[in-house]
């Protein structure tokens, strides 16, 4: 039953979530997985600097943490070069996100995304009573003119875009990316999602200023940096919109652990080259896997791997439950054509060992369920 | 400049901040405080054993924390005595009282409080656009029969309570705040904030069964349990409220340290208690200190003390400044006649003597400063 208290737009919303955690499917399942790949997590792990970090804050957790993050927020600025005033911190891109659309999207509100792209986003854009319009990929690739396009004729206030793109893994260059500010409405702002962008090669990356009024970008500590469990993303963006999330948000939100850990986390460059190369090791030995089944992986930029189970999405699907039922935790796309593919992350070589084990059973598995 | 994209209710809000943070005023001041006895958090420190769990926690950040916080949900729900449905954790009091204000107050809804009550939850109504109906304290308690009268007559969705209460420190016996739900309209909830039960007599604590609609109560980690800086409070409320906070919350907002940090905490048992010791030794100082410099200590049932400075609010305001001048972090209250008080925190006996050693001091600078 539904509380009688809840306003007719709380009343409105689905009971849905947008992710089922692992821990969930664990306990459903009664066992821990032998491979937790489903998450885009790092399974490199944090740096250990990061870590010692985190382990010193851990007794002054006592105090709230910083409401500006003064360190953190200054050592990203410096880190991009910018003027701290571009740069807001926050509970991950998903609690930046939400404030956002909070920011920015009244009930009823037009907000262009494409179809299959991250669903939390949308979890949002629903919960303050947007109206979220879907565009199609196009070749495994986010659509740009085509997100430009639905944006114009709805009048959308937001377009969403990641880039490198979550759950394919594909890209685009950045003056792809920076091309669609020129064709956007004043009244729309781009929210370009960089959470992978660390993997990314540099073309990717848009050379665009942080004064541009026109796009707010995110970046997260959740992929490259280990840190997914401490819940510290950024946005880099114009002033006036930065400054506005003041208004909302939870100024005291931040753990204190976290904060410290993602100072030490941004400083040690040389542990985020090792996860980065540990991540190409992993996606060279995932396209290996996927070749002695019959399967293609997808070019990726990210540290993740769409692999094209090479039918429609009722087998990869099949393939997917197969995986996790034999121990892989492991997600795929949720519309068509890209969920003909599972989406693996990498991981480290005893985990690519279960996934060269289990692959072919689930291939049989999937193959006897799907006639 | 306000940016262009903002929702007129965006637009509306003010630049203001609830709080100020201790780091903030000691970076503009150039130098650390000697006493932080401003923000109610427990200098005592968290149970050595939660400190332990989150460091070994911290290696494993780089894991999503668990999107249902089961174990420390059950552990709480054990800890109750009621089932794990009617308990929801979230990112501290704040982010739960922010959700609650979404899941129930639209535009223009009214909600009831008292003037000088918690700052966070007015911040959290007025950026939702709900209207506020402030009710004064009467003999520095909260008014319960008033709070319910506003609320009748305004219609209010929320009315909102702490007990005991922050800031002067006062308390209600339970059966009063009971008494409270039976003149409650169906339409409105009554917010019960908790946060410093764990220090209050038992007879302060209502017998309010858990499948009670009309109420929700609020606790925290971030007071007896010395985990302020870890963001973890948690309700109890009546399950179709509870399961409603899943349609907007954020699923993974919940750092993996602190969920950790959080079970062990209310575990250790010996710790509260030799913390609610401690309190009590640093209250009875605190009197001490107050008589000798010819102010009056209130009563209090929480980790802080409010000091009847004797004069009005503009006299008060100085002596917290020239504290703070003299690097001791306190706070007063906001509105008349309560703000002729100050409100300083429990401290070590180290704290206490600076206290001792600056009041004195400080109550002449704000003699010299007001005529």
């Amino acid at each position: 039953m539904t509380d009688p208290r809840l306003t007719r737009l709380a009343a409105s919303l689905p009971a849905t979530v947008p992710f089922v955690g692992p821990e969930t499917m664990e306990r459903e399942a009664g066992e821990a997985f032998r491979a937790r790949l489903g998450a885009n997590e790092s399974v490199f792990g944090p740096s250990p600097k990061a870590v010692a970090a985190m382990e010193k804050a851990a007794a002054e957790s006592w105090k709230y943490g910083d409401s500006l993050s003064h360190d953190l927020r200054h050592a990203i600025a410096a880190y991009h070069d910018v003027d701290p005033a571009h740069v807001l911190v926050g509970e991950g891109i998903d609690g930046i996100l939400g404030n956002l659309v909070r920011l920015t999207v009244a009930e009823g509100g037009a907000v262009v995304t494409s179809a299959g792209a991250y669903p939390t986003f949308n979890y949002h854009v629903t919960g303050f009573g947007g109206t979220l319009h879907k565009v199609p990929f196009r070749g495994d690739h986010e659509d740009p003119d085509a997100l430009v396009d639905k944006a114009v004729e709805t009048g959308a206030k937001l377009v969403y875009i990641s880039n490198p793109d979550n759950p394919m893994g594909s890209w685009h260059d950045g003056a792809t990316v920076a091309a669609m500010l020129d064709r956007l409405p004043d009244t729309c702002l781009l929210v370009l999602d960089e959470a992978y962008a660390d993997f990314a090669p540099e073309e990717a990356i848009p050379d665009i200023a942080p004064t541009d009024t026109r796009v707010i970008r995110t970046r997260t500590f959740s992929k490259a940096y280990g840190l997914a469990g401490a819940r510290v993303g950024y946005a880099i963006g114009p002033v006036d919109l930065i400054a506005a999330f003041d208004r909302v948000r939870n100024h005291f939100g931040m753990t204190r652990v976290s904060q410290d850990g993602a100072v030490a986390a941004l400083a040690d460059r040389d542990w985020l080259e090792k996860v980065c190369r540990d991540v190409e090791r992993s996606k060279a030995r995932m396209s290996e896997i996927a070749a002695g089944n019959g399967l293609r992986a997808l070019p990726s930029a990210t540290n993740f791997v769409a692999i094209d189970c090479g039918r429609d999405g009722g087998f990869a699907r099949e393939v997917m439950l197969a995986l996790i039922a034999r121990g892989v935790f492991v997600r795929m796309p949720g519309v068509s054509p890209l969920d003909r593919c599972i989406r693996i992350t990498c991981g480290t070589d005893g985990d690519m060992d279960v996934l060269a084990e289990t692959l072919p059973l689930a291939l049989e598995d999937a193959a006897r369920n799907v006639r």
